[in-house]
């Protein structure tokens, strides 16, 4: 199974797709789509757009998996990043991909056994999983990667069958 | 000019497009995206997404005027319709379509003259404004022409010298 984990945002997307097979995870792609703060909001949500829609053509994952929202302090923050957050289920909307939402409370315990984890205790964890040398540069695509991590154990060993049943061709990059 | 009005949601989204040319209202569409609450919500924000994009090749707006969100008392229902809104952006954006916000405030002052208005005040200026023999049904689809109006007050009479030159060939439906 293909699992594309999203850390949703409207400045910073951060995406992290691992193939979860067996037990055994492994990592395929990450990194993040990054909008300029100076461009029209409008015409950000259309570079997260059509860069998701590249990702997922590239990536063909089975799932996205995708941070739940929570409120935030600043309303303008919160209402740009729900915001964004439509226009990337609308692309795996498009592309066929089911989608499956955790909350942060869940990545944690799923990545780490511990709700209440810290950050640097989840970031260790994701990277001794997937066996990164270190982690990726910026938080948001570690955050993917943990996030991409929740589902393989929510979905556990019960997509594993069906996934090989399904993708013997699946391509690592 | 012709101007799409939006009333964004993601149960209804209002939609109501005007002509504003040498200071004279014409209507030509209107009405409401409904989607089903008993569908997945990527499934709703699909069918917003198609709807928007087929109404905007229908109708050729030349801006679109969207109600600037503020926050409400409950969160999901907030994020929900921030969700949506970003696809409605996307579709205008993706369709070369400039955007226009107003708060609640502006389109109020805008119709009525008075920022204190009430729903009721708004609703009988727009039905005036536009010579309407009756409101629409739903309250999203008057707001949706209230939010039109609005931007034909701010862009005033710099447009319709401008929309006389480029649009000789309106389509009033």
């Amino acid at each position: 199974m293909v699992i594309l984990g999203i850390d949703p945002g409207y400045a910073i997307v951060g995406y992290g797709a691992i193939c979860f097979s067996l037990n055994k995870y492994k990592t395929l792609a990450y990194g993040a789509i990054e909008t300029e703060a100076t461009d029209l909001f409008e015409k950000r949500i259309e570079k997260i757009y059509n860069d998701m829609i590249y990702i997922i053509n590239k990536l063909k994952p089975d799932v996205l998996s995708i941070e739940k929202l929570y409120f935030q302090n600043n309303q303008k923050t919160a209402i740009n990043v729900a915001q964004a957050r439509g226009v990337i289920l609308l692309s795996a909307r498009l592309s066929s991909v089911p989608i499956y939402e955790y909350t942060p409370l869940q990545v944690k315990t799923a990545v780490t056994g511990y709700g209440k984890a810290k950050k640097q205790q989840v970031m260790e964890m994701t990277k001794r999983l997937l066996c990164l040398k270190k982690m990726p540069r910026l938080d948001d695509t570690a955050d993917a990667l943990a996030i991409a991590i929740c589902h393989a154990q929510a979905a556990g060993s019960n997509f594993t069958y069906d996934m090989i049943k399904r993708r013997k061709d699946i391509n690592v990059l």
